[in-house]
């Protein structure tokens, strides 16, 4: 299939490597407005070529990779652009606003409103690497709205990224991804920022942390351009998550400060209760 | 040298086996009140021999790794109980009140109060391995109060488990840890427990938690037993720590709810710089 993606940073990157790998992409354009990334996707050998948007559009699947605010207005250009035989998959990590805004488009049905969940705290072209899919989660939404020859395109491609794919209402989606995943980075995010406030002197923050601080910490190393847009678009359902995460922190504080320690230890009893579903995932990373 | 380990948890078990296999201890007896892991620590080979704590004082070295709750009341009855030729050193991950407490006593010379900074999500014997400590950061407290065969034993033992160690008043000490140690453990714990509340149906956590939930949420899975003592102990300098990151995660939520990106944007770029200090922290850690 020619294939063009928009997008050439992690996601995008990655996409690349392994549909080539697989033979599923015959040949690649890539859509990058970022110079540097563009060059370096080049280089790299991500894509076969470099080619502004409107040039990009004649080809057989088009996947976009980038920045969850800019989905929408790239979305209905390319919909707006495309004939009958090009099928479109983007990416994006929230999907209610985007499955709105194309929802009553005349080519609705060639479109598939997708999430791999996959990522790692880098970015950018040369943070792709191939396998950063394998044996991972691909959300799609408004099934119902995709043409079957479409949802047998996505099915390919995410076979080829080794995913398993389930199917979500897109409201549902977004719940469920800002417990999962958006509070994770925001716990994270600010848990480097109330620890780099306070410990002024840096030199201390080396030599007292564990490799327990740095797990907790590593997403605090997130790309702030992917995932304002993400906080932004999801702000409803993350600001939920954050309140009855804030609320769970004041209890324990509140505890704390009446030194009671049954509590504590029985909130923390609790917690340990994601051993199970941590065995889980760890059962489903690729070795 | 004749040896005792207090305590044959993830702490001491591995102490035990770097010691000996430092040919630092010539024998060693450990002393545990849990009797499945004292079975399992003589199964594991870890100690030669388990004793009570009365028959066990008679030794070289002293070493407690035992929850910080319980260490005051065994180190006075160790310190009382010993002759000038033991050492005796600790372990715990507070410090202000475990110096307090033998402060006064006549053989405070003979005790080295130490926290050597490392540890799994794991407990027990069982968990205990080798270079748990390796390239990691001990701090020994109240130096001065130390005499100078007590620190040159503490040297040979840090040595012997490759760790640097550095010099720190246990106010200091508590209040760094509380920051960077037991912050980083609550807001994991909490975490965990926030998002075990909303997806009732763990289903759906299975399917949509990426490696970077899992990763923040790691700590989640500690040991209650070990943590609820260290949390009372280090109540007023957690407490302040949960706070100040309650108020970011207030403030971080309220730019949220106002949609105001570039304020969300700036808070995220601020914190990447923990990118510098994580760098830090994993080249530390042995391969």
């Amino acid at each position: 299939m020619k294939t063009t993606i928009i997008g050439l940073g992690l996601i995008g990157g990655s996409i690349a490597i392994d549909l080539r790998k697989a033979g599923l992409a015959t040949s690649l354009i890539g859509v990058e407005l970022n110079k540097e990334h563009a060059k370096k996707a080049l280089e790299l050998g991500l894509v076969d070529d470099i080619k502004p948007l409107e040039e990009s559009l004649d080809v057989d699947l088009i996947i976009t990779a980038i920045p969850v605010n800019s989905i929408r207005t790239v979305l209905l250009k390319i919909l707006d652009c495309i004939d009958d035989k090009t099928i479109v998959v983007d990416t994006g990590s929230t999907k209610s606003l985007i499955c709105k805004a194309v929802s009553d488009h005349a080519r609705r049905k060639q479109f598939v409103a997708a999430h791999p969940i996959a990522g790692t705290e880098n970015s950018g072209p040369e943070a792709a690497f191939s396998g950063l899919f394998a044996g991972k989660t691909n959300i799609i939404c408004e099934k119902e709205k995709s043409s079957s020859r479409s949802l047998e395109v996505a099915d390919q491609i995410f076979e080829a990224l080794k995913m398993r794919t389930i199917f979500m209402d897109p409201i549902e989606h977004d719940k469920h991804v800002a417990y999962v995943s958006h509070l994770s980075h925001v716990s994270s995010f600010l848990l480097g920022q109330t620890v780099l406030d306070i410990e002024k002197d840096e030199k201390n923050i080396f030599n007292l942390a564990g490799s327990g601080f740095a797990s907790t910490v590593r997403l605090a190393k997130s790309s702030p351009d992917m995932w304002a847009p993400i906080f932004e678009q999801n702000a409803e359902y993350l600001s939920q998550a954050l309140l009855e995460y804030i609320m769970h922190l004041q209890k324990f504080q509140y505890h704390l400060m009446k030194r009671d320690v049954n509590e504590l230890h029985k909130i923390m009893t609790n917690a340990n209760h994601i051993r199970e579903v941590l065995n889980g995932i760890e059962l489903k990373q690729p070795k």
